[in-house]
């Protein structure tokens, strides 16, 4: 926090400036929508102003984590300024995780601040919370509320007082930490910047034809990749959030018109979701709808152009601030024929306008022939590339090994520079958008008292993408049932990581004893032109 | 130009990447239309690569100057990638100049390279070009024409080859030297970073809700401020650039349906020409039309709204980039009596989106209130604030004085926090949104023979704003007329710098002999609530 030399020409990048500027510029205008209540940006900023002196009383030190673990909430995106302005890391949460889960990720990351909305509070009831400062969020925007009361405690930023944030002197200073599972089975920290934030969002207004009548609707998490920096993006065109607790698609229905919605994002289970619901039907206005995690289906694509959506697909993981790449729309497309255009569209395409291009590269780093053939691994580097994983000096290492990103996904390089993906190289299921480590799922079987041994592939799922598959051989002489199998999960993991089917069997082996897992996913995937959905 | 650490994270921002990433991934969208001509982005990017390559091959050395005379034609897009892709730095001059004056620039910024449009080819015949590599550019688009040729013989980028930009290790690296006039009499060279530009070309995507069907009519100089960073912005979002050699209201009206036209930019005296065109009527889509340089009155932007442009009010100088406040509009200002409208939108507002707040502050840097009378001078800093003045660092000391770059234009700043501007600092006449130095014409004013002194002033113009205005006393036994004086300046001055009158008298002064030049502007602008239009 030492004094910077006096440079008129350089400011640090910061997202934070973006509600500055909103606020100052815009602050009538209706900043964030929940249910009845409504903000005003001057309102969001002031929320924002009290959160952050009410970490400062509560002794926030810079660089302290701050856990949130929260739907999409006001709150929720207030983090999103007041945590960094007070000089503090964001670490938003995996909702969807159990106590087991969401006490690692505490402790791991050394959070001091815990932040819970109460439908939640139940997963960290069990957990030992003596060392963090605890706030409750009942979502009632009213007294009473343990965190409107913090809120209404700290009071108004005195007007002539310094921005809180101004403690700011290297824009590559860590933001927030996403947790996200890898192959190692336990989640690892990847480390957002400011300046990673701050290029990625104005990158999501381009990539999203984002402008000032933006009504961005909040289906996708604020935790996953802190909304794939469209917390921030939003604010930075003084557009409006409209928070949502959970994807319903029928709520999602009624906000569509009833708010004005333009643009909101998901995996294609949300979007599957939204076209099936009964109250679908073609909208006057056309929405924006981003989709990734999965490519979106030529069905998909119909429905969704049908009901005027425009569809913009997009690829990324958490370790690129969420998406890196876009598949562009082209001039000529509109008039192929629709199984041509989806086949166009479902390609992961090229790097966005902030990020630097995309490659698909062999194990020494060469880059694959443009040939829509060859496989490689997907490699990123740039601003929008993780800082690394926080305390995890040597998995940083590994992922940046030859100076660039390594994704785990693998992929083709098109002629026209588009990458399609086809493989994973990691031992991942992605599952409605969310990473689940096979690995981690077997270890959870494993512990089941029948289990010898077990492995887990992702298996495709017209809903979910993938979803998790056990292969379970049983101890002698024991038994169990696939029913018991999940029961016995579900007390371990997260839901949506237990085995969504559990086959009894012999498992395939070299002659070394390895298993060879491939057999199993070569069985399950087979006819199918790619390993990954 | 020293190896960097390898940090995955970190790429140099430089605008140079949009048009990379325009050219990968709409190689055969049209990026530029000159009349019959239309270069797509690939052939764009070829042209530009072979720029490089020409001037690597004539020895262009890291951080040579590289002037370009030439009005808005495809080269002069070109220099703006081609130049800093070669690690040169580009130095636009203003086509309205003399020889006398592109000399004194030429020489300033130690140019190696000139590049020059065959018809201002007369303003550089009388200079002394020995130093200089010289290519005229007949802005033919076909053989014969020198710098197709040139471009002819560097011959393509062969494939696989590092991209010549590569070069770039720190982002605030100088890419660009804008001239322009000041109070001593003599322009300065305004230094533009990589950053800069690129921050600033993003904000001006936000600024003017520019998206990827944007087609823009280059009305506005490139060499003005780098064309307001146009030059890269429209690049960034994959839009039309719509070439225009100059000004002609007949021939902006045939291309605004003719190539539909979404945004153009200029000053007043732009909008007025096009309003006013016999041509003139309602557009079927709606045009967004920014205005800089003076205010929009209240009857052109209520002609502007009935033929279906959309006005957006931006303020800044040389020394920002261009565009630094905008006059953001606000929900609700349509219901408004058009002349209550035209006075909140002749505000200049507040900073953009990539901005830092702008100030009005006193003397000694102190906030004025806002209370939208108090008068002070209006203060920047941030991203989009120049490197400072070239080879000039007693005069980048100044400007820069406090931390903060003064812009010498005196303002209020309202309870709203949008400042307006009141009055001028500097002895300055900002005419057509270009500077004119008083000192300058009232050196070619004092020159000629007849004449004992001078004090030339800004007066209001009804088309360019302002016009100079000089009040001459002829020495003892002299005589001269007002149509001499003005031809005698013509010979030194170019055209648009000469007074547009001239009046013989007495001229006021102090006690001391120092001559008052606010009495006479006090009786030019009496009647009026500001000295500035």
């Amino acid at each position: 926090m030492s004094e910077q030399p006096t440079r008129p020409y350089r400011t640090e990048l910061s997202p934070i400036s973006f509600l500055r500027r909103s606020a100052s510029v815009f602050p009538d205008r209706t900043a964030v929508v929940h249910g009845e209540r409504r903000y005003t940006y001057r309102q969001l900023e002031d929320r924002v102003d009290r959160l952050v002196r009410a970490l400062h009383a509560a002794g926030l030190e810079p660089g302290d984590r701050v856990a949130f673990l929260s739907p999409n909430t006001p709150p929720m995106l207030e983090a999103h300024y007041g945590v960094p302005a007070a000089g503090g890391v964001l670490v938003a949460v995996n909702t969807r995780l159990n106590s087991e889960e969401v006490g690692y990720i505490l402790g791991h990351s050394g959070a001091r601040f815990l932040f819970v909305d109460a439908e939640l509070e139940p997963v960290t009831e069990p957990l030992d919370l003596s060392g963090l400062t605890v706030v409750r969020i009942d979502d009632a925007g009213a007294a009473g509320d343990p965190y409107e009361d913090l809120l209404e405690a700290a009071g108004a930023r005195p007007p002539g007082e310094p921005l809180p944030e101004a403690w700011l002197d290297d824009e590559e200073a860590t933001i927030s930490i996403n947790y996200t599972s890898g192959t190692t089975g336990r989640p690892k920290g990847v480390m957002y910047t400011h300046r990673g934030c701050y290029l990625n969002a104005l990158g999501e207004v381009i990539t999203t034809s984002m402008t000032n009548d933006c009504v961005y609707l909040w289906t996708l998490p604020m935790f996953h990749c802190n909304g794939w920096c469209f917390t921030w993006a939003v604010t930075a065109v003084a557009g409006r959030h409209v928070c949502l607790r959970k994807v319903d698609p029928a709520r999602i229905w009624e906000l569509l018109e009833g708010e004005g919605v333009t643009h909101f994002n998901g995996a294609p289970t949300v979007h599957i979701g939204v076209v099936n619901d009964p109250a679908a039907h073609r909208l006057d206005q056309a929405v924006t709808v981003t989709v990734a995690g999965a490519p979106p289906s030529p069905t998909l694509l119909g429905q969704l152009g049908e009901l005027n959506f425009k569809a913009v697909h997009v690829y990324g993981l958490t370790e690129t601030y969420g998406p890196y790449t876009v598949c562009d729309w082209h001039d000529g497309w509109d008039s192929l024929p629709a199984d041509e255009r989806a086949r166009l569209l479902s390609r992961q395409g090229q790097a966005n306008v902030i990020a630097d291009p995309v490659r698909v590269v062999t194990e020494d780093m060469a880059d694959v022939p443009r040939d829509g053939a060859t496989l490689g691994e997907v490699a990123m580097r740039g601003n929008d590339v993780m800082k690394g994983y926080y305390d995890q000096p040597d998995a940083t290492d590994e992922a940046f090994r030859g100076g660039w990103f390594h994704s785990g996904d693998i992929g083709v390089m098109h002629p026209d520079g588009a990458i399609e993906l086809r493989d994973r190289k990691k031992d991942i299921i992605i599952s409605g958008g969310e990473n689940i480590s096979t690995i981690e799922v077997e270890q959870a079987v494993a512990r089941h008292p029948a289990v010898l041994e077990c492995a887990v592939v992702a298996v495709p799922d017209e809903k979910w993408g993938e979803r998790p598959k056990a292969f379970v051989s049983l101890k002698p002489g024991a038994s169990a049932t696939a029913e018991e199998i999940v029961a016995f999960c579900r007390e371990h993991l997260a839901g949506f990581k237990c085995p969504a089917a559990v086959e009894f069997t012999e498992l395939p082996k070299t002659s070394t004893g390895k298993v060879q897992k491939f057999v199993l996913r070569d069985k399950e995937w087979s006819g199918r032109d790619r390993r990954i959905n």
